[in-house]
């Protein structure tokens, strides 16, 4: 049966791209890899609006927002972590693992940071050498406000900012150079739009010389080993060649389209969708600075929204996320990136109307729909 | 233009595979992938014979080497390296970067271990906690004598045995619960004939033992995380979802040609390999116990292997892997893993014999090609 997925990560991966990447195999220690390898990387480096190296790792995200850790501080070391939801969390999570002690901004689900509790927690803990933090939090959908912490962290030699912009970079500018940013991360099955296994990250120089006094151990991720493969045009470990490959086509896909468009395709998407939805009495679960990457989107009290997500799947085919952990059965999350239009949008909307018209709530049959399609039009 | 890749990884991938791989993407938290996900770790029990979970990993296989260290061992615990070339050295590399105190056997490249070496170096040194080690070591197509080394281990209760299996899992039988393996390892670009990005490793009971003690830091490579999820189905972090569906489909080829016929096919390709260009005069340079997974060919005296290769690629569009390191120029790698067959090898070993007569090598011209053919019949 056909479904339509619209969930923020894994995303819908455009059949072109599937295509490229189902071509035979092409070994990796050959010219005619590297100059893929290289072309991606330097592809990356627009994206990422970097002059820095763009390493590309064969893994998932998380194994980016480790690296990030593992490369720059020491044990002991003290991080401020902003936590607003689940990947927020993560960051504690690997600070633990790395003995790396957290400082936390405990920030409410929904909500952006406020960089005044950011500028505090800094003036008041001077050992801090980390912000941790998300560009754009995929369990709440809120994007936090990375330009005026980077104003804070990059007037400081001793504090790094490390932004987590999985759901972020591709999606939304997000000036890595100009704005003084220390380690952005990426992810493949994001704006990327291809499926799950790669993970990008960019270093500042202020980041790699935090990297030098690291006693952390690594290895795998080991970023100065792959730096000096990058400028090989190489990775040290056997790259997942099919997905690099997919990454190319994705780049010189953006590269025709323009990285305005791209955002611009996000924003809209977005902006239709909770318009719509509020329209009709449904409000974004992101009470300040949503993202664009995604809409998450609160169920009207009394309904469950894991009965929405159920039902879309059941009867529609439309296959979206529920919420994680405490907004559980509180949301579902539509996403804007990867290789869905407007169309689809409509779809999900008129299939969200149609089941809240038969579970008997209360609102104004395809007001949802219309609002959307006049702020596409 | 169309071109035979013969590399002992990545290796082709079977055009099925490929295409299974490129179907709409579906998301990773599904009854629909879960179900995917339980039948390919049931499948890799098959493969790596053993009752235990077997846990697959979004990284090169040189994760997975990582991740059996950081998991088991703790800083300043001894380990027993056998290197005996490119992958042993790494095993060297990862204690390093860990912590761990290596105590190396050093295995002129091209021999395998003696297993005397091995109990002589456990006996003299009894702080031993693991021994490190590559079932197949592909820089120089030689096998190690795993069960006589597991049949050590195993009686001691202090010290598991840790295998790389990457180009060994799926190429000749290893059986890990019957032999008494504590860790063996595999990869998705060798013998499971996938492009790369996946790993795949099993513990034994001893091993999980271990790694309740282990003191080293790890988060995205925790195994006893990633062990948790395998028993509900699902990894911890975003699985390399398209990868994952390849491989299943890998798993039911396998499952419908038998284990035996894939051992076998490895086993006469290797033969009709190795024997052919014997004939000829050009030697393996495995000196004993010679890998079925590639033929790591030596070329004639005073001809550089990489003039081999660099003609293979250029004047027939057949590309093999030269030597690395002390081995560069000195022999020429050709796999046996993957989507490759007896019409495969026939090519490149007529290929092989055209570019010798070229140079002006003296043989006689076409019994290479003969030995193979009388050999597959």
């Amino acid at each position: 049966m056909k479904n339509l997925v619209l969930t923020p990560g894994p995303v819908p991966v455009p059949r072109f791209v599937m295509l490229e990447m189902a071509k035979p195999i092409i070994h990796h220690r050959t010219e005619e890899f590297e100059e893929i390898f290289y072309t991606t990387t330097e592809g990356l480096k627009r994206i990422f609006q970097t002059k820095e190296e763009v390493l590309i790792l064969a893994s998932s995200g998380t194994g980016a927002m480790e690296a990030a850790v593992s490369n720059t501080l020491s044990k002991g070391d003290k991080a401020l972590v902003i936590n607003s939801g689940k990947f927020g969390e993560r960051w504690l999570k690997i600070c633990k693992a790395f003995g790396v002690e957290a400082i936390e901004i405990s920030v409410e689900w929904g909500h952006a940071v406020d960089p005044i509790e950011v500028e505090k927690s800094l003036s008041e803990n001077k050992d801090i050498k980390a912000i941790l933090i998300q560009a754009s939090e995929t369990s709440t959908g809120v994007k936090h406000p990375i330009k005026e912490i980077a104003a804070m962290t990059r007037e400081r030699d001793d504090v790094i900012l490390i932004v987590d912009g999985i759901s972020a970079v591709a999606v939304f500018p997000i000036e890595f150079d100009n704005w003084g940013i220390d380690i952005l991360i990426g992810g493949s099955q994001k704006a990327f739009m291809l499926p799950p296994g790669l993970a990008f990250l960019v270093l500042s120089k202020k980041a790699w010389e935090f990297s030098k006094k690291s006693n952390l151990p690594k290895f795998y991720f080991d970023l100065e080993v792959a730096l000096k493969n990058n400028l090989k045009k190489t990775s040290p470990w056997t790259p997942a060649i099919t997905l690099v490959i997919g990454l190319n086509a994705v780049l010189n896909y953006f590269n025709d389209i323009g990285l305005d468009e791209l955002y611009r395709k996000h924003s809209i998407m977005s902006e239709a969708t909770r318009e719509g939805f509020r329209s009709i009495g449904l409000e974004p679960f992101a009470f300040n600075n949503p993202s664009t990457a995604l809409s998450a989107i609160m169920s009207p009290n009394n309904i469950d929204a894991g009965t929405i997500v159920k039902k879309l799947r059941e009867q529609y085919g439309i296959i979206v996320a529920g919420g994680q952990d405490q907004a559980k059965g509180k949301i579902f999350r539509i996403t804007h990136m990867g290789d869905v239009n407007k169309g689809d949008i409509l779809v999900v909307i008129d299939a969200v109307e149609n089941i809240l018209e038969d579970i008997g709530f209360e609102f104004e049959k395809g007001l949802a729909v219309r609002t959307a399609t006049e702020i596409f039009k």
